[in-house]
């Protein structure tokens, strides 16, 4: 596809980047650069000057994904990629940190670098073994929830929303959910993550076996939280009780839509990644209107 | 400037948009687009084609600023900026969104499009006007704030810090963080600012003046708190109470400082903007780590 818009685009950029005489400073170093949330070009442009000139980049593929791939992001960096997992990330960060001492290094993260407790620890270590490391910031779903039209000043604590086992149920976020909900405040749910997480058969036996990767949709975390309301006699939340359902955020394709959370057990909202807001009772007039939209 | 490593950026950099078949979709529409934090490099590459090909750019110049003034921005757009001021978001927006309907209009604000109301309003005003609208996200101080190394779910309502006059001494924010810290969450603390902000005079006597811009700096917020500490009977928080400064978050000159809230009525973190974090009183073990290291 070529258009003559797409000519004046590449003919500014062009110029945009040979007028330079600033240029990233590379001093060897480790880079948390985060992505942002939509596709390729969501990256920053320090950001990408970096990916284009590190000696090594590694995609961080366990906290978050993008709605792009491995493949889309390679191609529009016109280099590989090195997949970088929990392994990776926690248990061999060492070496990677070790290698940063001579070489740069970039390891790419979906969100802001800093959305995940695991790049905080790696910060802390690359301090300890002496290696500078330098952060690029993005949106994260922190921020970018505010297209919902909830103001994010009035956003409490947020939440990690877990898959349920058969055994396993845990519901101590819904404490969190409604102490937000007592002090007229939204609760923005993150919905879990399992990507090259061992089988249970695996952690018993010793035997290296991932589960298939999943996500957890708004349906399945709407689901959750109706059971939890089914069961307890004394909360303020009902089936009845408002939530706003996110999919894909930062993408031109996002979803938002604005059901009971009851209605939302039978919503789907296309491929992940999904978010879940629980809104507080009393919203601002721009917020009603905002959410309006979405009904 | 030259150096060979600029050389390799500049091509690499030409190649990349060479070969790219995709294009923005231009349908007439009103672009909110983030810049992010730190300076022109943070805006992301679906951004800066945005701001490349539109027919008319503002930049918002009151709810935040970047380090980096007008002037730089301009250069590194290779083309000029309208200053967009209170009045014209506010009270004049309907002419601005008119005028997206024949042309690609793009409004540049500081950090994420969506952290102040301001910019839910105009969406809704633009829905109203049948105006088409799109959102391109980036870091706010919402998210970027995680650099402290306080993790983001731990942080509950964020407040606004007000600048007292003789007159005029709001505390109702202290209550929140109060609510926070015994919850055991932090409290991110957005500092006042005040750009092209009437003055007195000028409300009384119905002539245009304005007051000097000025920023609220992470001294005079702690010089605020303590204040209203001294005069508190009951509160959990005291003078002796650990504060976290930070300025110029984003930016390579960004500083962090880790001190009571006494100490910090002392210190100066040098040109704005500023944010103020209250920490819970109980934090993890990486959480104080992480800390350590900017006392």
């Amino acid at each position: 596809m070529s258009c003559s818009s797409c000519l004046y685009k590449r003919v500014s950029m062009f110029s945009l980047f040979r007028g330079k005489s600033s240029c990233v400073n590379l001093t060897k170093m480790f880079y948390l650069v985060g992505l942002g949330l939509g596709d390729v070009k969501d990256i920053t442009v320090r950001g990408l000057e970096i990916v284009k000139k590190c000696d090594k980049v590694l995609l961080e593929s366990y906290t978050s994904i993008l709605t792009v791939g491995k493949e889309e992001l390679e191609k529009f960096y016109e280099r590989p990629l090195i997949l970088a997992d929990r392994e990776l990330c926690e248990s061999n960060i060492d070496e990677l940190l070790k290698e940063a001492k001579d070489k740069h290094i970039a390891l790419l993260v979906v969100g802001d670098p800093l959305g995940a407790t695991t790049h905080t620890d790696m910060l802390l270590r690359a301090k300890e073994l002496h290696v500078e490391t330098q952060i690029v910031h993005n949106a994260s779903i922190m921020n970018a929830v505010g297209c919902c039209g909830l103001q994010l000043y009035n956003f409490g604590e947020t939440v990690s929303i877990p898959y349920w086992t058969d055994n396993w149920k845990p519901d101590s976020f819904y404490e969190k959910i409604e102490a937000n909900y007592s002090r007229n405040l939204h609760t923005l749910c993150l919905l879990d993550i399992k990507v090259k997480e061992p089988t249970e058969e695996s952690l018993t036996k010793k035997i290296r076996q991932y589960m298939d990767p999943k996500f957890m949709s708004v349906k399945e975390a709407a689901s959750q939280l109706v059971q939890i309301i089914e069961n307890k006699s004394d909360t303020e939340l009902s089936k009845q009780s408002i939530a706003v359902g996110l999919s894909r955020v930062g993408n031109p394709d996002q979803k938002i839509a604005v059901k009971s959370l009851e209605e939302m057990e039978q919503l789907d909202l296309g491929p992940p990644l999904h978010s879940l807001v629980i809104p507080a009772p009393n919203l601002h007039p721009v917020e009603l209107d905002y959410l309006a939209q979405f009904r």
